[in-house]
C-alpha cells in the first residue's frame, strides 16, 4: 500500500487528480487504485470506460474553472461523481452522438451540486458522497421524457404503480442444497455486486475493483466484500427477486454503506464493524423501498439507498458516546 | 398531577423509562400517563398492546446500546417512536410470526433515525417528534412490495393515481339536523380521533388517552380535544370523505398539532392557543394533500401532516417577536 | 431609476409596502415597478389582478399580526408569495366564491412557510425566494382532490404516469426558415415567457413586466430577457413540446433564474452573467424533469425549477473563490 502511495505522489498532477477521482468512487484517494478501476471499466466495455473518462475530466475541470477548493480537487473529490455520471447515462439512455454532450453537461452540473451540498452539510461535517451523481442523473434521466433529442434506453424500467412481486418458482439460489452450481451462482452475485457500483454486470470487473480497493486498504476491501455478501444473503432470506440478486443489484449499495460506516468515516474498531453490518442490512430494506418509491417515475435507485443510510448513521454517530468520526 | 409525578419518580428506573416512552407519544413525560396509555392499548387489542410493548423496549434498549444521551433516554424520548412502530406495522402488514422480527428491526432503526434527526435539527432547537416513526414505517412498508417474506395487509390502500372524491350522497353528519343520532356520530368521531393517534379505532381507547393526558396537563387535554373537534368540523365543512371523518382519520393529526403548538413547545398563552387553532386547520389541508401525494405509492400519511405543520410553526416562531419557545 | 425610487419613498407606508410586495415577484424592491406589474396583471384579467391584490394584502397583513421582522415586511418580502398564490389558485382551481377564502388562507400560510424557511436558511444566508408560494399552492391544490367544496380546473394536468412525448410533426418554429411568421412566433413565446411568471398568457403583460423591471434595473431587465430567450431556444434544440414553448411555459423559470444569479444575489460581473446563462440552461432540464416527476400527482411545476437551480448555484457560490454574494 505504501508503494502505491509513492507512485501516486510521483505522478504528474493532472493525471494524479483524474485517477484519484476514479479511485474516490470507492473512497480511495489513490491514483494507482484509480488506474486499476479505470482499466477494469474499459475491460467491462469501451463505451463505459470512455464515458467514465469524459465524466471525470469534465467534472474536475469544471471545479477548477468555477474556483472550488484546490485541496478538494487534488483529493479527487470533484472527480468521482463525474466518473459515475458518464457510464450511468450511457447505460440507461439511448446511445447517440449527442449523448456525449449530455454527459459533459451533467458532469459539470454534478460539480455544482457537490459544491452546494458540501456547503449545506458543512456545519455538520458530513460528506455529500455520491448524492450529486444520483440527483443529477435522476434529473437528466427523467427530463428525457420531454425531449425528442434523447431517448430512454431499454434498461430503464417503464414507469408503473408499484406491485407486490410474485415469488419466482424456480429458485436457483437455495441454502439447502449447496452444490458446485449454487456456489458459482453465489460467487457470481457477490462479485457482480461490487462491479455494479460502476454499472458493470461482470465478475472480472468486480474482482478487479476489489483488488484495487485492497491496494489502498485491506479493511476497506473486507468491508466491500462483507457488503456484497450481505447484499446477497439478506435479500435471499427476505425473498426478493432472484434475477436482481444474481445481477448483484441488491449488493452494490451495501458494499458502499459498509465501506463508509465500517472503514472510511467512523473510527475502524470492532464496534464500527458491527454498526456497518447493521447499516448494510438496513440498506437492503431502503433499496427495496426506494425502488418502489421511484417505480411510478421509471427511475432506478442508483446509489441513493447507500447515501441515505450512510447519512443516517453518520448524523447519529455525532450523538453517540461510543462512535467516533475519523478526523 | 403532582401525585402522578411522585409515583413516576418512585418507580424503578427501567419501568419508568419504558412507561414514559409510551407517555411521550402524547408529549407526556410521565410514567403514570404512559401506564394509562398502555392499558388502553391492550384494551383496544392484545396484538396492538404487545406490539407497542415490543417496540418501546426495542427502541429504548437500542438507544442504550448505541450510547445516545442518558437524559434523553430517561425522558422517554427514545421510546415513543418504537411505541408507534409496533402497532403500525401490525395494523398495515399481514400478521405473521416473522413480523415480530421486522418490528424489532424497525424500532432499532427508528432510534438511529431519531438520533440523526436530533443532530440535524440541533442548531435550530426544533424537535424531531414522531418523524422517525413515520420515515421508518414508510420505508419498511413500501419495501414489502419486493419481499416474499412479508405482505401488505388489507388496510393499506392499493397504490393508485389520485382522483377527485365523489360526494357520498347519504351524509350522516349534518349541521342542520342535530338529533341524538348525529350527536353520537360526532362524539364517536371526536373520541376515535384521539384513539387513532395510536391506531385504535375505538371510543373507549380515545377517552382513556384523553384521561391519561389530563393526568399530566389539563391544557394538554384541552388542546387534544380541540384538535379532535377541528379534525371533525373542518373536513365536514370542506366536504371530505365521511367514512374517514367518522373513523377519526382526519382528527389524529390536528390533535397532535394543537398539543404541540398550543401546549408543549410554545409558551402557553392565549396567543399560542389561537395559533394552535390555525395550525390545526392547516393540518387538515396538509393531511388531504399528503394522502393524495402518497396515493400512487399505496402508503398512509401516518402522523407526517402533524410533523410538517408543527415544524412550520415552530421554525416560524423563531422569527416572531410575539411567539416564544418554551425553555 | 432614481426618480422611481423617490416616488417609492414618497408613498404612504401601507401602499408602498403592498406595491413593493408585488414588485418583489421579480426581485424589485420598488413600489413604482410594483404598480406597473399590478396594472399589467389587471390588463391580463380582472380576476387575476384582484386575486393578486387579495393575496399580497393577506400575506403582508398576516406577517404584521404574527410579529415578523418589520424590515422584511417593509421591503415587500412578505408580499410576493401572496401575490403569486392568488392568481395561481384562480388559474388552476374552479372559480367559485369560496375560492376567495382559500386564497386568503393560503396567503397566510405562505407567510408562515416563508418565516420557517427564512429560519432554516438563515445560517447559510440563502433566500427562500418563491418556494413558500410553490409549497403552499402544491399543498392546497393536491388537497382539493379530497374536498367537495373545491374542484380542480381544466388547466391542471390530469394525473398520469409520465410518458415520452411524440414529436409534433408540424413544427412552426424552425431555425432554418426565418420568415416574418416565425419571427412573430419567437417574439410571442419570449414575451409570454416573462408574462407567465405571474400566470399571464399575454404578450402585452410580458412587455409591461419587462418595462417594470427596467425601471428598477437595466441589468435585471437584460437578464430577464436573456432567460426568456434561453427558455425558447434551448427547448427548441432539445425537441420539447412546441405548444408549451410557444406559451412561454419553458421560459418563465429561466427568466427568474438568470435574474437571481446574474443580477440580484451574485456580484454583477461578466463572470456571473456567464454563470447565469449556465444556470438558465440547467433550469430547462430541471423544468422538464420536475414536470415528469409531478405527472403522477397532476401538479404543475410552478417556479420550483427556478428555486432549485438558484439554490444550487447560490449554495455553490459560497464554496467558490471567484463568485461573490452581494452584501
Amino acid at each position: 500500500m505504501d508503494g502505491s502511495l509513492s507512485i501516486d505522489k510521483a505522478l504528474p498532477r493532472p493525471l494524479r487528480v483524474i485517477l484519484r477521482g476514479v479511485g474516490q468512487v470507492f473512497f480511495c484517494c489513490n491514483a494507482v487504485t484509480g488506474l486499476v478501476f479505470l482499466i477494469a471499466l474499459y475491460i467491462g466495455g469501451i463505451t463505459a470506460g470512455l464515458a467514465a473518462t469524459v465524466g471525470v475530466i469534465s467534472s474536475t475541470v469544471a471545479a477548477y474553472l468555477l474556483g472550488f477548493s484546490e485541496d478538494d480537487i487534488d483529493a479527487g473529490l470533484y472527480g468521482f461523481n463525474g466518473t459515475l455520471v458518464g457510464p450511468c447515462l450511457f447505460l440507461f439512455l439511448e446511445n447517440t452522438p449527442q449523448l456525449w454532450l449530455f454527459v459533459v453537461l451533467a458532469s459539470v452540473v454534478s460539480t455544482v451540486v457537490l459544491a452546494a451540498l458540501m456547503r449545506i452539510l458543512q456545519p455538520y461535517n458530513i460528506p455529500a458522497s455520491t448524492s450529486p451523481f444520483v440527483l443529477t442523473c435522476w434529473m437528466f434521466m427523467i427530463a428525457v421524457y420531454s425531449f425528442d433529442m434523447f431517448s430512454r434506453g431499454p434498461v430503464l424500467p417503464a414507469p408503473a404503480i408499484p406491485a407486490e412481486i410474485t415469488a419466482a418458482s424456480a429458485v436457483p439460489m437455495e441454502f439447502s442444497a449447496m452444490t458446485q452450481e449454487t456456489a458459482v451462482a453465489w460467487l457470481t452475485a457477490i462479485t457482480k455486486g461490487i462491479g455494479e457500483v460502476m454499472f458493470a454486470d461482470s465478475v472480472i470487473v468486480g474482482i478487479l475493483f476489489l483488488v484495487g480497493i485492497a491496494i489502498t486498504s485491506l479493511r476497506g476491501a473486507l468491508m466491500a466484500l462483507g457488503g456484497a455478501i450481505v447484499g446477497v444473503v439478506i435479500p435471499v432470506i427476505l425473498g426478493a427477486d432472484k434475477t436482481l440478486i444474481q445481477m448483484g443489484l441488491y449488493a452494490f449499495n451495501p458494499v458502499l454503506t459498509m465501506m463508509a460506516v465500517g472503514w472510511v468515516f467512523l473510527k475502524p474498531t470492532t464496534g464500527s464493524a458491527i454498526l456497518a453490518l447493521l447499516a448494510g442490512i438496513v440498506t437492503i430494506i431502503c433499496q427495496a423501498g426506494l425502488a418502489n418509491f421511484l417505480a411510478p417515475l421509471g427511475l432506478p435507485t442508483l446509489t441513493f439507498p447507500f447515501v441515505l443510510v450512510m447519512w443516517m448513521f453518520l448524523f447519529a454517530a455525532s450523538k453517540s458516546k461510543y462512535w467516533a468520526h475519523t478526523p
